[in-house]
């Protein structure tokens, strides 16, 4: 299990100052990430990759010559935000555009797509792209919804090398695509992980088994097995991963077989003897292959097996050199990098907006009811939080509870700040909002922000909003996490609580009720079906996962967002009772 | 634990097949390690190092340009024998001499010592040096007697350096000395290692604690004390290693924070930020740190942190260029290397003796006793082989079960080679003795052969020996291990059930009794002495023992000595039965 830590809440940020110490010849420091100590030179697309952390080298650890200008760090597991993505890929850039990629998942997928149109709209040629090298996540045919995993290696270093060699955005994506296409991965494991200050393993895999295609943040597998010698767990791996393709035509290839963090060197040697027998036994020519920890999950035990057919233009990058803090081949050639960066500790200041000039005295005071509001909710998502995360462990990997504190303590914190300000209620939502997608990550962080960022819009800075407002807000929020989440009610995410809230409100304001009162029978309502949802098919977006692991339990982030709904309901009747 | 592999009696065999196919860019396989694919070319010193497999990158993964010339390579956590060390310096040199080095344990000072002796009769100029990093494991003023643990490998960076740079064998001998003299370790553990087919861990650490020192095979450390936050951690770290060396005046340093094999990247940059930023208050300055995994244990959870204080020589060394499986830097130079190897699969072949034509039927009668004997005592340590593995856990490193296996196994397929061939009881017991030594590796694999040969050379291959002879070649054995274990009775060694054994021996047969009888009594009274091994002082060469660990136990080497005498009598009394 992790061990060392100071404040698991500042995990991520304290491995940072570290990472960045012991490699400052290869990385500097950006909001949100790192970025190669050296400018990118004029004329070279910058490759940003990335994703949430806790999977050492991947993503900082490959930052330099031939390989990432720039790699966004989440939090443990989770997907950094719209903000910091796009931040380092500003300061990745150059002046030819930059690719951001990373594994897919529905958090980054959000996340960097937002950053792109973000980047767009400043100017910057920006681009997203999406791995999805992992078999187990998803059918034939169905290669689209699959997970990215080890093969985040293989296409980060093909793109990487593109752009190294000059190709344009355009031809740097186009790799990216070729080498997507090429790659398939297949993963197991026979023990989970631990994040950073838990007491018990994310998840566990019963003793002699194995959970073959378990994913690297204990998303389900295909299968529990038994577990394997060396021998029989290369048959599996090596059938598996050809038997994806079955139609290649190619004959070398480039192989990983990646440790996820507690199966170590020497087993991945023995297991690796196998592979290499079975391979070649079916003609291939194995080229440059790699043995050990690439991408990892913390201190999972278990290790996957990736293949990247190769044409020549994909040989030529995944054998090209490479010179940064955790993978350095040939001779990488730092002399061809850009000026040496000078961080000087200056940061781009917002332009600071008078709130208080925008409010009136029932705005602030709806401003402080906003705030105490999102006080309230943070104290009980602090208290929440192991449960949470216990529960999204079942469906998912477990890091909603910490999203959901990193995000309403910094959505409290900014609300408290812009109350200071003399901001009212629509000022301090939406502080608060961008406070909580830009510190949360992941995809509950984009999407508690856009909620709490559209009903802000609708209420204004004066007077007392009418309970019509307060439902049509809510209803405006509901509407932006349909557009930006993909999913719909019933697919077992927050909207199968949010939903019924919502049209309980409108209902009962509509009714002319008071909406303090229809806020707590709503919020009622929203906690029965976020109850509910543990009746409902298994969860969106967790391809093919085993049916007892994902049904039976509730949705974490519907039980989150019944739960705050509760929270603010006590909220507005103990205001209510101060006010009498 | 470890969990990947086939027989785990072939785990080393298996590893370093899947090893050499994965790095045939950088390594050819030789009998008993690797050497560099390129040979050493004419005019460079070799540098060949090496010990126990299960701390990759340590050994094998450390061989290339700039770094080593060969590793010898031996099981999991056991000395390589001097056969082995032999053949890879041998494949290793050039024409300027080799320098042997590995971490000060026991049974690598014995068996590469013996390599060296026999280097240097063959003409090949050698040397062989031993690392004392730990200070955990002796006190100050007792250097000498440390392990060799981290620090390892920034002397072997720098010795290799320096032999890449020209020096002579003297010249790299006095950087190896020179780095070693520089260079202090201290390490903690947080949980044990399994080794392959175990079925528990070779030691544990209660939870919630920490293992102060405790060395990298699991050896007792200086004190078991409550977890601590990584910054407190780095604090212990930092404070000890400096203030093991409180006078030294260089201000640059070179530093590893080591992870053991579960301890994690990420985990090892938070501290990382505490031990750079005392590092920086004390006023050094660090050079081109290293931050993850180069001397593993399996999967312990832990870590160490290393510093070597540089001068102007020593600091070219360390930052000097690379190129080796699991470690670059810089640009190395593989054009300067010698030739390609071309293996052929040719091996030097031993000459054929004609061993039946030195035996008469009484000593062939003699040979297949021993024959007999040795398959008994295979018989007996295969079923005892975690039972010994426990106890030497506890002083120990848990391999002494699975080395006795090892050897007793190549013993008795040797004799029973050398009975086919019809000869006698001297030249089956000495073949039985080169097998058993060149097979196991460890301390005890020298000295069970050791013991055999001389038995075998007192016995010949004629005629039925009398008991004084049998007692004499006993007497024999006995003065071998006093010369080549540098222990005394009363050390908690073998020595003190051989000692008893010996003793009763010779009373016996001057008394004129039957050797068989006199064996049995021997034997019994050797199993008593191996038992009140456990009332003795710490068991000799472990500095600083818990006493709590290594008192209360007898010592497996003692004890496996007792049985393989009362084994032996067993076989005495049915082969007299059978007589019967």
């Amino acid at each position: 299990m992790t061990k060392l830590f100071n404040d698991p809440a500042r995990f991520t940020e304290d491995m940072l100052v570290g990472f960045l110490d012991a490699n400052s010849r290869y990385v500097s420091g950006v909001a949100g990430g790192v970025v190669r100590a050296h400018r990118t030179r004029p004329g070279k697309v910058a490759v940003v990759i990335g994703g949430g952390s806790g999977h050492y080298p991947a993503f900082c650890g490959t930052v330099g010559p031939g390989f990432a200008d720039g790699a966004v760090v989440g939090n443990i597991f989770t997907s950094p935000s719209a903000e910091e993505a796009a931040s380092v890929a500003r300061a990745a850039h150059s002046d030819a555009g930059v690719l951001l990629t990373t594994g897919n998942y529905a958090g980054d997928v959000m996340n960097f797509g937002l950053a792109v149109t973000q980047l767009r709209s400043e100017g910057i040629d920006a681009h997203y792209f999406a791995v999805t090298d992992d078999i187990a996540s998803a059918e034939p045919g169905q290669e689209a919804k699959r997970r990215g995993i080890a093969g985040d290696f293989t296409v980060f270093k093909c793109a990487s090398a593109a752009a190294e060699e000059g190709l344009d955005l355009a031809g740097v994506v186009r790799v990216a695509e070729a080498a997507n296409a090429a790659t398939r991965t297949l993963g197991v494991a026979f023990d989970g992980c631990t994040l950073p200050g838990a007491d018990h393993p994310l998840f566990t895999v019963p003793v002699g088994h194995m959970g073959l295609g378990l994913g690297i943040h204990g998303e389900p597998g295909v299968a529990d097995e038994a577990m394997p010698t060396a021998a029989e767990l290369a048959a599996t791996l090596v059938g598996g991963v050809l038997g994806d393709r079955p139609d290649a035509r190619e004959k070398r290839i480039a192989v990983i077989l990646n440790g996820l963090g507690r199966t170590k060197y020497e087993e991945l040697f023995v297991v690796w003897g196998d592979v290499s027998r079975l391979l070649r036994e079916r003609g291939y020519t194995v080229v440059e292959p790699e043995v050990g920890e690439l991408v990892t999950s913390l201190d999972m035990a278990g290790c996957s097996l990736t293949v990247m057919w190769l044409d020549e233009e994909l040989e030529r990058y995944w054998t090209a050199p490479t010179d940064t803090p955790a993978y350095r081949k040939g001779a990488a050639q730092p002399a061809a990098e850009g000026e040496l960066r000078h961080p000087d500790g200056s940061e781009s200041s917002t332009t600071a907006i008078d709130l208080a000039s925008l409010a009136d005295d029932a705005g602030r005071t709806g401003g402080r009811l906003a705030s105490r509001a999102l006080d309230a909710m943070a104290a009980m998502l602090v208290d929440a939080e192991d449960e949470l995360g216990r529960i999204d462990a079942v469906a998912g990997d477990g890091d909603h509870g910490r999203g959901m504190v990193k995000g309403s303590v910094a959505a409290r914190d900014a609300a408290a700040t812009a109350v200071s300000a003399g901001a009212g209620q629509g000022s301090v939502l939406t502080a608060a909002g961008k406070a909580w997608a830009a510190k949360a990550g992941g995809t509950s962080g984009v999407l508690w922000g856009a909620l709490l960022t559209a009903l802000g819009a609708r209420l204004g800075d004066t007077g007392h909003p009418p309970g019509g407002d307060i439902a049509a807000g809510m209803r405006d929020g509901y509407d932006a996490l349909i557009r930006l989440g993909g999913a719909a009610p019933g697919d077992k995410t927050m909207l199968d609580a949010l939903l019924p809230f919502v049209e309980e409100l409108e209902q009962r304001v509509t009714d002319s009720q008071d909406w303090h009162e229809a806020w707590r029978v709503a919020a009622d309502i929203s906690a029965e079906a976020a109850h509910a949802t543990a009746d409902l098919r298994p969860k969106v977006g967790r391809a093919r996962p085993l049916a007892e692991r994902s049904l039976g339990t509730p949705d974490a982030g519907a039980t989150s967002l019944a739960r705050c709904a509760q929270t603010v309901a006590d909220c507005l009747t103990l205001a209510a009772q101060g006010d009498n």
